[in-house]
């Protein structure tokens, strides 16, 4: 897909001033493709890179691609490509939010996390010294384009951990895809190309469904973020030493023990939740490291809180998640999470 | 109103915390009376000021308001005001459009400029080395709250020049409202308290109509734009030593010199706006230190470019734009704008 990245925009685009942004490693490996291919095309391309890494999603980044962008002459009918992982993707897609106040932009998703998850539903952004995404923007990409044969080239740790976003995804909203993933544990892991297509397109398709009802995620996107809210705060603990996924693991048993504690479990979901995420070589637990009182400040400075603590998605069964009186996400006391990140430490 | 702000802002939100954003001129007369009524009314205060001037809406200001917004723990559901001229509004704006992808705000404007034009239409953003609002977003205010006593204290050049953007409503969208201008010279230069309550009150219902009608200027916000593409490039060459309402005078006269170049003016409007102008005291003529060559390269990078040049807005009759073929800003030869602008200096 990526070598025939010029025919894809242009079905979506007429020719026009192209920035393609991305890191250094990615574009080694596929810059020159994408370009040619679009140049192909009748685009006039530009590219502009970032070092690899989360620390790019940073204030002076930032203002390196405006740079770029006013060095390009973008105007406002250009387009911006983000060719890489997650952070290229919400750090080019908040470029384009922002740069001549919002230009439209194509997402290239290279590593298997920014194809199952970040690459859709339009969240950009960049970090700050206090915490990640605090500064972003709700845009909308015009085009994802997800080519799986990008992933052979990806570290085996990075790429199971990618994993944990659809089984996410299948927990949340589709009880025959969590069947699916379940039978489907060899393949997974040893890069089967019709699986890792099938599960691209059933993330996309469950995610896209989620944000359009609620692109700025006033009330039912929230269930997107089940599993991420301890699991931010474990990723922030960490020092980033545990990946995004990874944390997330972590974060859904710790939804699942909230569910058990409040009664709601009534079905095998937790276990066959720990065994799926073991099987896939993820931890179900919280590093001894990380200590109670970090993440429960972590947790009331979470981007998300009401009255400086978060509300938690929780899952009514399999495949949906519960919903009580038009929310989607719940209160829980403290004391309740704390008894939690106790038993998972 | 500003005494009144706490009982004003209740009525559109419950008490919640509130980051007052204002420079440091402004705070100095209203800043205290303002956070008291807000605490008054229950909500939770704190405050972070800039320096005044355009100079402010930089990228390190920007980042240290992020910074604000982080020490005094803003959530989604948090409230920032805007506190003073129109770098306030850009600025504080800006920062609500992008502080964990977007909070409330509140415009209170103490600038005629900003009473009259830009603290209504959601436009916020800052500038680059390289031009000014190139960086922005468009986001609403959910209340703008314009106390005209706030500008008996203003620098009169500053006043006289936020005047412009009065003209310029009239022009596009109501001439009745043009010849109360007209009728009308002596009281607005004097700061007639009921004359300023008229003109913040007509400006802001014309500007909120067009903006309601097409809030990211896809289209016909664009008539917003008459008197500006010239005028913006007029602005960055003086190096901002003309005001930004001296420069959209000019930049109206422009216009009606293009309309007339191309046989659209069959009345008096253009020597009527022309003297309207010159009774306000504003510069109907480029500055002779200005050069074509500069002019004409800022134009091929106007934000709004379209193939490197901009289009133009232009007037079918006082109060009313010209539309043809759905299109509210027109193609205009680059050499019909030389001869406008050789004509002009």
């Amino acid at each position: 897909l990526l070598r025939e990245a010029g025919r894809h925009v242009a079905a979506v685009f007429s020719p026009r001033a192209v920035l393609v942004i991305s890191d250094e490693q990615v574009a080694a490996r596929y810059l020159g493709a994408v370009t040619a291919s679009l140049q192909g095309a009748g685009f006039s391309v530009s590219t502009a890179l970032v070092p690899p890494g989360e620390q790019s999603k940073s204030k002076d980044r930032l203002f390196d691609l405006y740079e770029a962008c006013f060095a390009a002459r973008l105007e406002r009918r250009s387009l911006i490509v983000a060719l890489g992982g997650g952070v290229v993707g919400d750090l080019a897609g908040y470029v384009a939010a922002s740069y001549l106040r919002g230009i439209p932009f194509v997402q290239m998703p290279t590593t298997l996390l920014a194809q199952v998850d970040s690459s859709v539903g339009g969240k950009t952004g960049i970090n700050l010294p206090g915490g990640k995404n605090l500064v972003g923007a709700f845009h909308q990409p015009s085009l994802v384009l997800s080519d799986v044969a990008a992933l052979a080239t990806l570290d085996d740790r990075q790429y199971r951990a990618g994993l944990v976003e659809s089984v996410k995804h299948a927990a949340i909203a589709d009880a025959e895809y969590f069947d699916y993933l379940e039978k489907n544990i060899e393949p997974l892991l040893s890069c089967d190309t019709a699986v890792l297509e099938h599960i691209a397109s059933e993330n996309c398709r469950i995610k896209a469904a989620v944000v359009a009802e609620d692109p700025t995620e006033q009330n039912k996107r929230r269930i997107l973020n089940y599993g991420h809210t301890l699991g931010h705060a474990v990723e922030t603990a960490s020092a980033f030493s545990l990946l995004h996924g990874e944390a997330v693991a972590a974060g859904m048993i710790a939804a699942g023990m909230l569910e058990d504690a409040m009664g709601l479990v009534k079905d095998e979901r937790l276990s066959r939740l720990r065994r799926l995420l073991e099987q896939l070589g993820q931890p179900t637990r919280i590093p001894k490291a990380i200590s109670k009182a970090a993440l429960i400040d972590l947790l009331k400075r979470d981007k998300k809180a009401v009255g400086q603590w978060p509300r938690f998605v929780l899952l009514e069964q399999l495949g949906r998640t519960l919903c009580k009186e038009s929310q989607w996400a719940h209160e829980v006391a403290p004391e309740a999470v704390e008894t939690v990140i106790e038993a998972l430490v």
